[in-house]
């Protein structure tokens, strides 16, 4: 028999905020919009990197770092600093997805405490929080430049469960990223993976304990 | 004042091997071709994110679980399974770099132990040389799959240092890759990375001990 969680611990990056206008950031500067994607899949290997070498460095830093290698290749319409800046303030000024008010509220409303792991700066999440409203919802905002290393390193989920004072097993981490849900699971925690387009969940990582299209879903399925 | 090498290890894949023919392999089953630079930094990532949370599977099965989440959303011209088993096996007709021979037997005739050390499989890097003609021209073939960890974890560098017999700081990394040079700098091995299109090297990363636009500068930088 599952165990119910006591605490959701959500992913903030994609997984509640909308990256997909991070594609225009890159069209403005005068790059194909196409680059955003290779951008953040670049950013994650390089600082999963780092923390697979015991090292760590800042989100904000790593991405800056990938983006001054990426762009000097292009066709800019403005100086390389210029680029850089417009593309990196582009993640100040993020949506969150549509679903997120109300599976979140559907979260709060069925008892579940809400906490936040990210990759990113706390300030990065509390900005987007705040932009939508949401500010309140959460319990504690927490970011991996406390804990040490990045997630997916076990160090970075038990960080979490202590912070929460909850055993790893209690806890229910959601996010959009497989290599997420794989890091939660075999650090003990249950799993939500949000497949907003239906996409199927790669072979080589553990599969998640629940997947949804949707925040609302996951409420649905925790009460059922 | 600098130790010099005794033992020159090779990155193998995007290092001694030409990865662009993978370009085509996308275009031919009906996708952009820039999809292919995604799809290996997509690759690169998850097992990073595997190695950071413990775990290890093998390259190619990695590489083909990101092509099947990839893949179904593009406007293929076969089956699924036919565009996966297109692409993956591209891996296996790959040329090496033009300055890869005489960069080769530069290093040899200056006295240089050459070996390699993969993420890949050594099946894939004897297939490789053996093309090339340049079967013979290194001691060992190695591969994390014997390692355990992929790159950059430190146990990676230690098992090539260990299986040729030497210390860490007798070794010097050659890879193209800056997340290799970063962790063979962080398991105090030395470092040359190539840049054959004359980039710049990302600031989020140890720099490395020599940088390169071909396998005969290093020789040429070794001996002087």
């Amino acid at each position: 028999m599952r165990k119910h969680p006591s605490v959701v611990v959500f992913d903030v990056n994609e997984t509640l905020s909308d990256l997909s206008p991070m594609a225009d950031r890159f069209e403005q500067v005068g790059t194909p919009p196409a680059l955003a994607k290779l951008w953040f899949a670049s950013l994650l290997r390089d600082g999963f990197a780092l923390t697979a070498a015991g090292a760590s460095r800042p989100f904000a830093e790593v991405g800056e770092g990938v983006l001054r290698t990426m762009l000097p290749s292009e066709q800019l319409d403005r100086s390389l600093d210029d680029a850089v800046e417009h593309v990196m303030s582009g993640f100040s000024t993020l949506p969150v997805h549509a679903d997120v008010p109300d599976g979140l509220r559907a979260l709060q409303d069925a008892g579940l405490r809400l906490v936040t792991l990210t990759n990113g700066s706390t300030a990065v999440s509390e900005q987007l929080f705040l932009r939508a409203g949401l500010d309140g919802v959460f319990e504690l905002l927490l970011s991996v430049e406390d804990a040490g290393p990045w997630k997916p390193h076990p160090t970075s989920y038990a960080y979490a469960a202590d912070r929460c004072g909850v055993p790893a097993g209690e806890m229910l981490l959601v996010a959009v990223h497989p290599w997420d849900i794989d890091g939660a699971a075999r650090a003990g925690l249950s799993t939500a993976w949000i497949s907003r387009d239906g996409g199927d969940y790669p072979l080589h990582f553990r599969a998640p304990t629940h997947t949804i299209s949707s925040l609302s879903e996951l409420a649905r399925q925790l009460a059922s």
